[in-house]
């Protein structure tokens, strides 16, 4: 997969800026949303980063994002709301959903809103880590357009759906998990199907319900599996864990759930019927104070870090690794050396700019 | 595995009581302990009922557990609390956790506690569902002896650390997710090793980090894998899984973590210089009208149970599952036709009640 020189992030961001707002967001929608795409090609989540702009446009284009929402809380009892996103940009309601979780958590101890009406949010990581800086956890998941099939079944039914949870340290960098319930994240079938590699028995199978290690099956009918990948290895739990991440955002905000989720892709149809608004959001914030002092809970936070990094390695040269951990080292490096994008990304944005007649640094 | 004739619930439950009053718990903690196990054996999670009293009882005799604990919170601020166990049965923290977590969720919208100085709960499912009656949503979790390694390593370092929600619906059973972070429960290896028969290959590793489908490779000093089992279908989510749990049933809770969480079996020795107090717990409720009535969300998770139900089969024979529904069918059962149990714990538990010279069913 050959790649560009890298970019800056600040090109990219004003070029992402400018497209946003060429859609009708405004100044400061535009450099929130464009904040959230950025933050996923800095920490070397290239699916969910300026990838994914065109088909945020497009899906515009297809008149399912209001780039001008009314973001509003609907239910507000205590600790727990839900909000409406007015068909917004999930990279604009995400971020405003935790601003509101974080306002609950000082007031209550934390704050939980789920989210009905969004857009997909990009990374969960983004929304879950602002609450870091409050000293607080932060959690976030999403449902998203079906791809998965439960256990026993040869449906699409799930999306990949997230679950992130970011927890502070004292020196070291905060403990993010954010991972796909799925066997495998879709973005890896896509380098795969650009690479023309095979994939691993146990991410996909065809529409048949028969394994297979041809990535493009997914598009012709086919279907991710749950984590666990086979009854025998627990995707049941696989299953369960994306089943839950579509309840605790899609069922209970008001959302669509299983496979009413409305597909990311503006070419695959929405289906009739639907029994709920958009896609959904859970997003929460908890405060670490209310069980143990900050700064006691990060230091043992350390001492968890340390202890788990000297874990006796099966091969000395691959040392267990801590859940966030290559991603901040990779935002780290991105930000001296720049962003490389794959050279179809490159294209495709040029190709947008020149369809929106835009500037573009490409 | 030859079976007993099945005892009923009330005679195993008496006996369990005259256990736990045997070795020093008031009255109600031995109804109260002896209630979480029976709701195993009735939800036919042999593995986490009556089969494990012996086991309770030899970390009383080995002085590892207190029978008349002073279970107090620790720390309190809104809906977050840390409960200090005083070295209690995890049967009896575990609820009276629950019980304050339900009370915040009445005042602060939910309630989050953290548990230290605890011991082993039964199954995470009892504790979960006790907010099903408050209309709530429960969750429980809790770390274990460490048994998992981490990928990339060779070193247990976690336990099979469970996950569990209940979430309530109308008209049809709770969905309740009870799962193991590991690729599979150490009591579907104590099945196999019982019966003498081969795993399959992704459950565990012996000493030297080499596949293996011996389950007596697990005591000769391997490790389970976390869900996932290996890089390639993402051992490192099953990882991170366990980790959420440990961290915030043991990090943020002042208890142990990691590979310091106590050994069940009173024979393993409790390592020296521990970060922290007994094992821990992570116990929450959440209150759904803070999101949406209740009638309308149970409705909609009808509405979500029926269309999972319906999802497409790969086999007819064999629908998709929802989380909960064979222990729903397991508890109806044998609240009628009784409890059968394993000849080798009908054998344990007579010696266990000759050994504490108490009457029995057996």
């Amino acid at each position: 997969m050959p790649e560009s020189k890298p970019f800056t992030s600040s090109d990219l961001s004003l070029f992402s800026e400018s497209v946003f707002k060429q859609i009708g967001c405004s100044s400061a929608d535009a450099a929130l949303a464009s904040k959230v795409l950025l933050m996923a090609d800095l920490r070397g989540i290239d699916s969910h980063g300026l990838a994914r702009l065109s088909g945020y446009v497009r899906l515009y284009e297809n008149g399912r994002i209001n780039t001008q929402p009314n973001i509003s809380i609907v239910r507000d009892k205590k600790a727990n709301f839900t909000i409406d996103g007015d068909s917004g940009l999930g990279l604009v309601v995400g971020p405003k959903t935790m601003e509101i979780a974080i306002e609950k958590a000082h007031l209550h101890g934390n704050g939980m809103g789920s989210v009905m009406n969004s857009n997909h949010f990009g990374i969960a990581a983004y929304h879950a880590m602002m609450a870091l800086e409050h000293r607080f956890m932060g959690l976030a998941m999403t449902n998203a357009s079906p791809l998965v099939a439960p256990t026993n079944s040869k449906e699409r039914m799930l999306g990949t759906n997230p679950i992130c949870f970011a927890i502070p340290a004292h020196q070291h960098p905060a403990f993010v998990l954010d991972m796909a319930s799925s066997a495998a994240a879709n973005g890896k079938l896509e380098i795969a199907e650009r690479k023309q590699l095979a994939i691993p028995i146990g991410w996909l199978e065809d529409l048949n319900g028969q394994s297979t290690s041809d990535p493009k099956d997914l598009k012709a009918g086919g279907y991710l599996l749950p984590l666990g990948s086979d009854k025998d290895h627990g995707s049941h739990k696989g299953y369960g864990l994306g089943a839950l991440v579509d309840i605790l955002s899609g069922v209970l905000s008001g959302a669509n759930f299983g496979p009413w989720v409305p597909p990311f892709v503006a070419f695959l149809p929405v289906l009739p019927d639907l029994p709920g608004k958009g896609l959904g959001h859970f997003i929460g914030a908890i405060d670490i104070d209310g069980f143990m002092a900050y700064e006691d809970f990060t230091t043992r936070m350390d001492k968890w870090i340390e202890r788990f990094k000297a874990a006796k390695p099966i091969d000395p040269m691959h040392p267990v690794i801590i859940p966030g951990e290559p991603e901040y080292v990779a935002h780290q490096d991105r930000l001296v050396s720049g962003i490389p994008l794959n050279n179809r990304v490159v294209e495709d944005l040029t190709q947008l700019a020149i369809h929106l007649n835009l500037d573009h640094p490409f």
